[in-house]
């Protein structure tokens, strides 16, 4: 697999996602602001690979010279910080890896510059690499839930593409695969930006795992007719309850897959998970620009003056997630419980 | 609005809906041979549109010379039906306006060929003037099913295009409207044709009846967030317990409606009826070329060598239908009985 972002000569470059399959080419990010540009435009997505760019981010924007004093420093991280934390509302692991980036410069206020710049800079490559073994242990905790001949429906990319490496919900798959199982994947093309159709099929196919690409439409009459065994999705944001928000047309899956008795499950480190939020309705939904739904390679697909609703998230009530996957086991109800007692034994 | 099909000067045009809504440009079908090819490649759609083109088809291959004898001009007449009933198998008005074109034909074996010729050529615009009326009594029947105020979701395209004219969900919905209620529609995009997106969005529009189009995905959520008050479809085909095969994604709109207490009607004329399936299970369900699904705009959206499903039509078990609106009335559980009816009552 292609490194989805990386450090190279002080630079952060990123596996432009809007040209695959078409092209393998990477972005490279010289600024903080950048790599806010390279998130909004989903140059790179999927919540725990916005985190590791958030992070990055911090250590480019600390690398900025010529502010003077200790103090100025720290001020001008401070807006780096908020600006990226804005860059996206619904993954909270953004706020998650700034917040943890911005503690840890906090907690070392008292060596010079050049030394948090270094701190800093080493922080993102360890949440980089933290993350992948992070989905390594998503995909263990989660590898048994998998039958053996199973076809195993997912949407959107929860994979490789989406996180350091590796992946949440492929990497439950890849695990699967990994300890001599014969899987199948079935491949939501998840409209409008074809998450599933570009990404989700590269990298499974760069793999050698059996992968089809069907309309997000398609998954309920192949449920009904037996052809799915089991559904792993991942998470932008897990609320305490255990609902949780991902990519929009995850929430009809879950209620088609609770008719069909599919089992159902959510695969995401614990940074994806937010305490705070008693249950989903607390999680900020993003609407995105309407072109991306209303436009196909430029082309328009709907009449001109006829509005278009772009929601790119929806939110899984938890009664619907048999269980969610973590690098510290499968949670189950009640969640809240169970996020609590994982996250102690961290 | 333009009519979808009509005939001029011998020959039958159609407007092509592959072009919509970039161009407003009709097809010429010259032969029984064009009219095939224009309904397997989708120029025309929609099942109750696909039976008046089937009829139309009949007459143009019967307008073929120098068949010599009236015998030969029979067994011609019997392959050009039996070529238009393959052109696609899910919509039954397309069997449904074939044989009746054919038995018209026989209850005329006594008169010359000419006179046969112009007998089937009027039949087959009787049943372009009987389907525009039939919906618009659909349309009567339903209008009351549709709150003042509501937003109704639709999906693909069951409109003006999808029929002799008026159309059958459209139908339902322009009843309301005309009858002074203030109606907006949400409209699902539809992959992968997008009928959504580009039909029943540019014939909404024509009409001003306001109309956003969401992606597919979207439809659950918003019914989560009770942005929906009805869901009324057309159908394909609904065997005799109600059962209704409709365009792909119909089904998962059924689910979500049950769930969330919207009711869900499909709107049919009795032609779309096949008394002789019991259930949906027996309904043929056409799968389309990969390429509608893997490529837009001639542009590919999956890896090259992974496959892609495109299957065009699910089935919604009647228990999920709260009600199938035809030009005779509003049937309900039982459907068999009430089909009768209102059959007999023809």
């Amino acid at each position: 697999m292609l490194p989805t972002i990386y450090w190279k000569d002080g630079r952060v470059l990123m596996l432009d996602q809007r040209k695959l399959p078409w092209a393998e080419k990477y972005l490279t990010c010289r600024t903080v602001k950048d790599v806010i540009e390279a998130i909004k435009n989903m140059v790179i997505r999927g919540a725990p690979a916005i985190g590791v760019a958030a992070a990055m981010g911090v250590a480019l924007g600390a690398s900025k010279r010529n502010l003077g004093t200790h103090q100025a420093f720290y001020k001008h991280l401070e807006q780096v910080c908020d600006a990226l934390r804005q860059a996206r509302p619904t993954a909270v692991n953004l706020a998650w890896a700034v917040d943890r980036m911005k503690a840890l410069a906090e907690a070392n206020r008292n060596r010079p510059v050049e030394e948090i710049r270094e701190i800093l800079f080493r922080e993102s490559q360890t949440i980089l690499e933290e993350d992948v073994a992070i989905n390594k242990n998503i995909g263990a905790m989660g590898a048994d839930l998998i039958p053996d001949g199973a076809t195993v429906l997912t949407h959107c990319n929860a994979g490789a593409l989406a996180t350091g490496g590796y992946g949440t919900a492929l990497g439950v798959i890849r695990a699967a695969v990994e300890s001599g199982k014969k899987i199948q994947v079935l491949a939501d093309e998840t409209r409008p930006f074809l998450q599933g159709a570009r990404l989700t099929a590269w990298e499974l196919e760069k793999d050698g795992i059996p992968v089809t690409v069907i309309g997000d439409s398609m998954a309920g009459t192949l449920m009904r007719s037996g052809a799915v065994q089991v559904i792993v999705v991942g998470a932008d944001r897990i609320a305490a309850n255990g609902d949780t928000a991902n990519k929009i047309g995850t929430y009809p899956l879950a209620v088609l897959a609770k008719t069909h008795g599919v089992p159902f499950y959510v695969a995401a480190p614990l940074s994806t998970i937010d305490l705070s939020l008693k249950s989903g309705d607390e999680i900020p939904i993003e609407e995105r620009p309407a072109h991306e739904v209303a436009t196909v390679f430029g082309k328009p697909i709907v009449p001109k003056n006829v509005p278009v609703r772009n929601i790119a998230f929806d939110v899984t009530p938890h009664e619907l997630v048999v269980g969610i996957i973590t690098e510290k086991g499968v949670a189950g109800e009640p969640y809240e419980a169970a996020f609590r007692r994982m996250a102690e034994g961290q």
